[in-house]
């Protein structure tokens, strides 16, 4: 069943990802993937069980969004110090066990790229974090509970959904 | 907080998805989005139980994937009609209640489409479904429930993964 893979060749690219063409077996139209950095998606709940979110603009989705902190894995970074980067960077919390969920693919069609799922329990302020904090990212303590989250008409990433599954039903979050 | 929305010009077309540039308010390096069709992703399940999903070789993945049945919506099409139609040709199923769960973003930060999510049951073979199935799609009835399909190796799908959470949230699927 496995075809053999083909060379790809990158026929577009930008500072964010490129687009590769793989050429089809038969020599008809190539199969096109898109390769980014690999990213984390971080599920992060403090001791009172409030569930950091960030409410930001994106220009894809052309919309306010509510997400789940989450960011590229920098070159050089386990996928463990991107999710410690990036919630501090986008809620100035941290956390002592941030444990990995499980690696996903965004889009086993289209994207060579992995996603990966974290859980941190027991987040807290970082010491001076307001000040080191993304500019444009609002920050959200959410309180409700996972069922109430996924009704929230600005939750709608796939991604953020993805990772709640695997933190409930791996890490035992409860909806 | 809302940034006007910026003209979008196609820098890059696949006969799949087109990669546009929105100009950076600030004059700096554009924002690159990609469009594409909008997909559906169906949890389908039978009378006794036993989930539908799909065994096929993805290129960009470089793997084989289990996952749920998905595919594009065509022109001319509603999701709900797409999702029948991608059950057919996917595992030569059908349903009478395919019930629309929720619209998601794949990707906030990169992809401008959307993909809708079905629960479909009380699926059952369609007549003369097995001559009109896709080749190089394996159809698995897997009857081990959500709780093992997510610790699967082959499935990893993040959309698919999405999906399954608002079955089991919105749709009442059992874990």
């Amino acid at each position: 069943m496995n075809e053999p893979l083909q060379e790809r060749k990158t026929v577009f690219a930008t500072p964010w990802f490129q687009v590769l063409a793989a050429p089809a077996p038969d020599g008809g139209q190539p199969h096109y993937v898109i390769q980014g950095a690999d990213f984390v998606v971080i599920v992060a709940v403090t001791e009172r069980g409030q569930m950091l979110l960030v409410r930001q603009f994106r220009v894809a989705a052309a919309a306010l969004t509510l997400e789940l902190p989450a960011g590229h894995v920098e070159l050089g970074e386990t996928p463990e110090q991107a999710a410690r980067r990036e919630l501090l960077e986008e809620t100035g919390y941290e956390a002592d066990t941030v444990k990995l969920l499980g690696g996903l693919s965004p889009s086993v069609a289209r994207f060579t790229n992995r996603m990966w799922c974290f859980l941190a329990t027991k987040a807290r302020p970082a010491t001076g974090a307001e000040t080191r904090r993304e500019a444009g990212v609002d920050l959200i303590l959410y309180e409700r509970g996972v069922r109430a989250l996924i009704e929230e008409k600005e939750f709608y990433s796939a991604p953020s959904c993805a990772a709640l599954m695997l933190a409930t039903l791996r890490g035992g979050l409860k909806t």
